[in-house]
């Protein structure tokens, strides 16, 4: 085959990284396995149970059940239908913070469920009084965000947790991105401690494993067998995952690099990142440009468009939040080296930050 | 990692394979890309356009589209969507034969739709007179199966069209398994002569492409682009796909085998399997047992209960249709060695098969 992946000196805009050595080693083994399939593949149906162990050990959660799902949007479409079953109301609706990621509205759709959109504070989290004011008694689910797609915030997790208890709803935490970090910065809740029932936690993200890793934990395993279909042709008796056939080369990938790096080489690396994270916002801020504080390794900055479009032309994978901030993600595979590079490319095409506002806005 | 994926070596129950040599090598190549971000990882994209391209020359459809699916399950799931979506009746019906696949009972718990199941025929196809009284103003979508997951069959795709159409329904066809084996079968409809809308045809079945890659073509654009959801942090700016993040394995993978294989490549596969499914029936029939003719690569077959469970102790990975009988699919990993190391053991393991059916029934 003559094409080739473009390599990722140049990818800034993206949530996945190149997989751990580990994890790509034992993605490529189990290529031709199908943990859709465990009685057929039975080797990669352990390796599933050890990843969810580990997957609970990451976030805090004793016996935890859960999948390794195709990526966090299939996580939280079963997140919303667990929910939506559990009140087994026609009318049953979600409520998210604006935050909250677009799989959301994807979810709504499929599962013909109402989605609340609230708005968040100024600190870019989920505004408690809107969230309190919009929950009522079709409530099935509340949303909250633990790393946001757009500015790496994290909700106030066990406020919401309170929220959804008192309409007697669910609390999903969509971790997807962050669920890898957290564990390393001052925040005190955990799965265990907070009301949490479900969550999105993706090795396939900062877990450094291959795609297709994504991961669905759940507090209660009734909640999730609610979910089961016959499966009358397999050995296996029933199925709770959204997909039917799925991926040996993820689920093997993420016990891979759970193993590898958990949690040392996570830590070293969220420090690697934050640290980057911090240096690329000082960057910005120095030169003018309105930057929103890094709270986990993802910076998000005001600049002109003219100038978001000449980095593209230079080969920067690069894209933009919903309000039109250039959004850098520092991922694993994002060094200081690229970083600096990228600054020396701003510098290069930029005009003055100010003058270049004034001109382009 | 100390865990071996079992070989393929008594695997005699599964729809996927090994994948062809240079299926694993771009699979491998591609492992850290990502065809949900189109505009970050450009190079899988475009292998994207490629792979539902030949999938619209194998089935004979041109100007597909479509895209490369985590596997049957989604396809099927987002063909039950569009034909819900184009209704937009809440009381929109499918009508399938009894013998479709169970996704369609997740399609209809997770899309909210009613699932109206008819029987087959003698001959395991789906029956058109039991179909056609089953129709009615509200039926969204007709299903017909291209290979039955348990007994391989075909049912009537241009009569079940054109039941569909009287009733302003949509197609969709199931070739999830037997897609890649049609082409050289005497059937004569295709995509392009049969009223068929959607259809499900997986690469990493018959395809010999690795996990993931299913894969859903649409006749009509318009239909696909109903299911878009907007992505505000993208650069691309929609996605219709079920899952968010996808993986480049499984896109990179299904162009190689295509590249690979088709036409000639993928014919001498389907002889080659073909006359190991006949051996294999004949060499039941001779034994006295009751064998489901093989319409297409696919054998079912009564055998005793306890003579099942004792070849799986011999570590074979065999599986039962509902009604309990044995089910062999003869992928290409299938050998005809296997198949006559698999028989001696039946011998050795079975009373006279007379004997037995009469102990155990």
């Amino acid at each position: 085959m003559q094409a080739e992946p473009q390599a990722f000196d140049r990818v800034l805009s993206s949530m996945c990284t190149e997989p751990h050595p580990a994890a790509r080693e034992a993605a490529e083994r189990f290529l031709a396995t199908n943990p859709g399939d465990p009685a057929t593949y039975p080797t990669v149906a352990d390796l599933e149970e050890e990843a969810v162990s580990r997957l609970g050990d990451l976030v805090g959660l004793d016996d935890p059940t859960g999948y390794v799902a195709s990526g966090g949007t299939e996580a939280n479409i079963q997140a919303v239908r667990i929910a939506r079953d559990r009140t087994g109301r026609e009318s049953a609706n979600v409520v998210m913070p604006e935050s909250g990621h677009f799989s959301f509205q994807k979810a709504a759709d499929v599962l013909g469920i109402e989605l609340r959109i609230v708005p968040v504070d100024d600190e870019l989290r989920a505004d408690l009084e809107a969230v309190r004011e919009c929950v009522d008694e079709n409530t099935a689910l509340v949303v909250g965000v633990a790393g946001t797609t757009e500015y790496g915030r994290v909700d106030p997790i066990p406020e919401l947790g309170e929220i959804a208890r008192e309409v007697d709803a669910l609390l999903h935490v969509d971790a997807a991105w962050g669920g890898f970090v957290l564990p390393f910065t001052d925040h005190e809740w955990r799965f265990d401690h907070a009301p949490v029932d479900t969550m999105t936690v993706d090795p396939h993200k900062m877990g450094q494993a291959a795609v297709p890793a994504g991961g669905l934990l759940v507090r209660e395993e009734s909640l999730l067998d609610t979910l089961a279909i016959d499966t009358p042709y397999l050995e296996s008796t029933s199925q709770a995952t959204l997909t039917g056939t799925r991926s040996g080369a993820g689920v093997a990938s993420a016990v891979a690099a759970l193993r590898e790096l958990w949690p040392d080489g996570y830590r070293t690396q969220y420090v690697r990142s934050q640290r980057n994270a911090e240096w690329l916002a000082d960057a910005f801020a120095q030169r003018g440009y309105d930057v929103v504080d890094p709270e986990l390794p993802l910076v998000a900055v005001s600049i002109p468009e003219r100038l978001f479009y000449d980095l593209r032309e230079e080969g920067w994978r690069i894209s933009r939040t919903g309000s039109g901030e250039l959004r850098i993600v520092c991922m694993p595979h994002v060094t200081r080296a690229m970083l600096e590079s990228f600054v020396a490319d701003v510098d290069r095409l930029a005009k003055p930050a100010s003058a270049a506002v004034a001109t382009n806005d």
